[in-house]
């Protein structure tokens, strides 16, 4: 794969769109080919399957089932999208990845992690993004700035997405290489100077 | 669990549906507490994901989203019915099961056996049927009898529906207890005689 494949992780409300639209900015004007997808979502068949997952009338959605989706919905991104584009040597710009599904599914509702992993490589395609973001922020304030309705997910009691926040900081704790925590509580300005130069230390290299 | 779990596979037109009807009928004559049950589907989650999966519009959706689709449906499906059904010492008839997944995935579209069988026991959490029913019929004469639009699975080419059926007899040979090949050429009455024959004796153990 000859383009750079750069996910985004954390929270609602912790600012990681906000980084996104910044650095794909950043890389337009230099002249860079960017593509900035979402999860879950980003082609047609991908976002049917989000509209599954977010809807609020799904109450009675299993564990597992949830996982499978949100593993369904990413294969289709990869094949249809993110791996060609990676082949043309493009800069692969995701609102989250593969770290979502073991910090909500894995460490926010008790699935085995290395099951998550092993469906995950297989749905993936082994694909691993080559930076990995994680835009950390106490739940409650997360949360609180989030300014419509709040989705499936989101609705879920504050426990839950305090487990969420500690499984991203035991992912980035066991790849330090890869993973980089920004505190989303810093000014925008700030974060993202931190992200260009990991972002420039990683095209040089 | 103190229910039985009996599912009946085959492809389309090959007359399994028949056979569940009837199956159901002879059962609750009998004053036996009986849940009939199709693939994907069965709960409302599980429908909306049939949906998708069945869409003709959907001819973009690659073999790993199909696969993981189908069986975030069978989750759903698993957690909220059948465990709670056999739990409760329900028969429980499923129109299609797991060997569907590695029928139509594996066979089919080649994804590798070993991997549905491991995410296939992950998202049931490991309830095997005790009898499945294999309804057998020459490909081209199974589709032919198929009386309506034809959905996104049931399209694909004649060589596809001709390794599903190889895959069904091999599926068989493997596990001679658990699944009994039916000759779909024979006069229904003469399938149903078989079933019977191989239900009771599965309700007598």
């Amino acid at each position: 794969m000859k383009g750079k494949f750069i996910t985004f992780e954390g929270s609602e409300g912790s600012g990681k769109s906000t980084q996104i639209m910044l650095l794909a900015q950043y890389l337009k004007n230099k002249r860079k080919k960017v593509l900035v997808l979402r999860e879950p979502g980003g082609v047609m068949i991908s976002e049917k399957i989000r509209d599954i997952l977010l809807d609020v009338d799904n109450k009675k959605m299993s564990d597992v089932c949830e996982m499978l989706l949100y593993m369904a919905a990413r294969a289709q991104l990869v094949e249809e999208v993110i791996a060609p584009a990676l082949t043309k040597g493009m800069i692969v710009l995701c609102d989250r990845f593969l770290d979502s599904t073991l910090a909500y599914q894995g460490y926010g509702n008790g699935i085995d992690l290395e099951m998550i992993k092993k469906i995950g490589s297989f749905a993936t395609k082994h694909i691993t993004p080559d930076l990995t973001f994680v835009c950390d922020m106490p739940a409650r304030k997360g949360l609180s700035r989030i300014r419509r309705v709040k989705d499936r997910i989101e609705q879920r009691k504050l426990a839950y997405h305090n487990r969420v926040r500690r499984g991203y900081l035991d992912i980035a704790k066991k790849d330090l290489k890869r993973v980089k925590v920004l505190q989303g509580d810093n000014p925008k300005e700030e974060i993202h100077a931190r992200v260009i130069s990991c972002v420039e230390r990683l095209l040089k290299s």
